[in-house]
């Protein structure tokens, strides 16, 4: 009697994660490093991107720009004479929240990784799903705003777990919300004990030189 | 020969819109009047119901709190003594974006229906998904914080179209960020032409009081 041995495949329904992986051969290849910015819409990352693209000595960077229709982000950042490329989630009505591997591919061949060291991915601005989708990206930064309020790592937990890094942005308007840093800091170690943070001002400049040395070492 | 008639039943596949009516069909017989808020994590939403829910002459409010998980903003509501019901998303990792009809159906057993005139639902904070369920409501109020940016509408134009009050929130903040509230409008009506909008602080009061007339009326 033949017994057909069973090759156990674990993981392999997780089509976005194959995706990713393969994504991740390609920027490997090319030597160019990924990461992924996620946030909820407003918290100020295109702001950040802003301060910083064109000011990584010896580092040639590119933008990815996500989001659900439009090219507002993108044509602000062209406007630093770095190649920014969109990827729209959907047209019209509908559209997804998210970044995921397989819309990432498709955006693929129309990025000059040869021309580039660092790709900077800006997800759609959303709080839940972005952080369960991988992308094939070496590392995620999670931007939150003082203006959203202090709960924020308790309420999407997910979403600063799945992350290497916090900023916490717009940290200007500090005087005029009400918002306890020591309390927010306090909520994210519940969340993502240790995790690296910054406390950033995108607007007024303040904090960012940390961020960009931190971007520049990924 | 027989010939079968085929009835075209449209829509037969939207399980959504199903459910949706069913919950409709509940709330009408217990006569209430049910009002979706969305908005992004932090714009303002339980603030601004915090500054409602006990100050409308005649009206027995009850609230409905949709979070991925926790219920923090059903605590804060709770001190209040208007009934609050939580409903989560999800457990542990994962959890939905957004509310769904199938979600509130689940719910309708323990909200006091017969209780209470209003039900106000707080949505999960996101500026895609919401949008695209429907969940038995009367009417969907959009709030957009001035923290946020002027081009909120433009990329997120589905939740912008998808309602019947747009509430611009933080406006104390307008001195310290690079909002104009004309240019908002603006693109506000490029996305929905004449929605009604209101522009209010939740922290302060400021316009609040046209606010809680709408709701009194909805």
């Amino acid at each position: 009697m033949h017994r057909t041995k069973v090759r156990i495949v674990e993981d392999a329904l997780d089509a976005n994660n194959t995706i990713a992986g393969a994504n991740r051969a390609d920027f490997d290849r090319a030597g160019v490093t990924v990461v992924n910015f996620m946030s909820a819409p407003g918290a100020g990352k295109t702001t950040l991107l802003e301060r910083v693209v064109t000011d990584l000595p010896g580092v040639r960077v590119g933008v990815l720009e996500g989001d659900v229709e439009g090219s507002m982000d993108a044509d602000r950042l062209a406007h630093l004479h770095v190649p920014v490329t969109q990827l729209n989630t959907g047209a019209g009505f509908g559209g997804e929240c998210h970044l995921d591997a397989n819309m990432v591919r498709s955006a693929i061949p129309a990025l000059p990784l040869e021309e580039i060291d660092l790709l900077l991915v800006e997800n759609v601005g959303n709080l839940v799903c972005p952080a369960e989708f991988r992308i094939g990206e070496d590392a995620r930064v999670m931007v939150s705003a003082v203006t959203e309020g202090e709960d924020k790592p308790l309420k999407y937990p997910l979403m600063f777990r799945a992350c290497e890094l916090v900023v916490l942005n717009k940290v200007d308007l500090l005087p005029y919300v009400d918002f306890d840093v020591d309390r927010f800091l306090y909520n994210l170690d519940a969340v993502h004990p240790g995790v690296e943070r910054m406390v950033v001002s995108a607007r007024t400049g303040e904090g960012v030189d940390a961020f960009r040395e931190w971007l520049a070492a990924a």
